[in-house]
């Protein structure tokens, strides 16, 4: 084997390996907004979606039509509280009540943590969190379900 | 029939959908501000009145003579919360408890969410919500009282 | 003509007037949004681009990849600035200079007055004011015309 | 060349590159500081160093021995801003000035955004953002004079 050929086979390996995304790009949160704002309506639910890297910095927020008004600070702040947390806020729930062992967290962080469901941390297919999402709009329940389906649809596409 | 007198028709039935006024306006708070006093007096509590527009905007606020001075954020912020989450905030006390789905609710957006009674919805005669009332000054029953007086009298005359 | 024949002009007038949009919808913001991209990409900006409703309430929010990470802030304040005050943002650089009429409203409004370019009101075709775009990303000059681009191209198409 | 080979050969050149490091580390943020702080304390500054990662969230504060309490802030912002806005602070002194064209930048990101000299961003070998650094205590050119020092060391080093 070439060197020539060495070198194409290491390129195409390198490639696929960015490929397999280090960070969440717009791209990629465009696409998966778009699923979740078709499954929120198919529920139902007027959703607000909002994406993060992996730096809890903002990639996009969409408030669907007629979603609530409180909506945006709370999904941006649960995709923040996902990926800053590394775990969906609906596992923050029974940790953050009081008598429990984090009871207090929500009052870290400027206000920024939220403790109920409808936030879920994204992974890349190498396993390595880039982001997160973080839905507002329906029941606890509702969202909760929108944002693991948004976190499912993510990491098949990726 | 003419054209000029369908003209007119057209116009008086546009004005007249119109009238079913599609955000709030000042006349028409001030006129419920007018009458929730007038209810506060009547039970003997020293209200503060706020009334945002449906974007969650403050149209007015009015502190009743010896009212406290901590409602005036209250009663602003139970209107804010009312039309933010399209909800009375009485309808909060009950979802936002730890243990229930929403505790935590009360955390987000920066400390303007009010979950006690006392703030109302408000819905044109077409049932679009366009704004919301916030009454703090007495007791959570007697405020929750005045805010759904004011919510009952708006729909009325409207 | 008929009784019929004349509900069935009016209604298509009152459909027609209220195409003439009353309030920014997501999908208006997402075809602006993209426009505005598009024209960044061009001029070689990675844009932060923010939409407001005319409540000033955010419907969405893109950041374009590698933009900067402040830029989110100062996008999505430049459309609240805009709406809220009525005004390009360019137009307060002179007015809340040091010893100008308005210096020290940059400190109001909890620090969301932008005094910078790259903010503009939008209007629907009645010239009613229905939200406002930011956009931050580039130098000032850039941003300027990227949101007077966004606003040019809005108001055409609505 | 056996297929066994070209795998090594791959995974050492992968490896190369990921230690051109693709984000701040703690390991490389502590050696960083260790030379800030020893220079500082050659030019008798009593100096707080932080470091951020190229998601502008801190790696690392450290304080030196009497120095200023509000350097805190100031190191911790100055990094913030470098990265967020992918500049050195002291770029900012100019830009941001009363008549200048980024004026009222610094009244941006609730307070975050420094705009005098401290801060620099850090880019690996490859020429990418991968973090900041600030640093704060002496007077604004000798802050300026650490950061420069700072940011020449790592990318000498990384």
């Amino acid at each position: 084997m070439s060197n020539v050929d060495i070198t194409s086979i290491v390129k195409a390996l390198v490639k696929d390996m960015k490929d397999g995304m280090d960070d969440m790009t717009l791209d990629a949160a465009l696409s998966l907004a778009d699923e979740v704002k078709r499954k929120a309506a198919e529920m139902g639910v007027r959703a607000v979606v909002a994406i993060t890297n992996r730096g809890a910095n903002p990639v996009l927020v969409q408030c669907m039509d007629d979603s609530y008004i409180a909506s945006f600070d709370i999904a941006l702040n649960k995709a923040y509280t996902s990926v800053a947390l590394k775990m969906p806020t609906c596992a923050l729930s029974d940790l953050a009540k009081p008598g429990a062992s984090l009871y207090g967290i929500q009052f870290t962080n400027g206000g920024r943590i939220v403790i109920f469901g409808g936030g879920e941390p994204l992974y890349n297919r190498e396993g390595t969190l880039i982001g997160a999402i973080g839905v507002s709009g329906g029941s606890e329940s509702e969202d909760t379900a929108l944002a693991a389906y948004g976190k499912e649809i993510f990491e098949k596409g990726n």
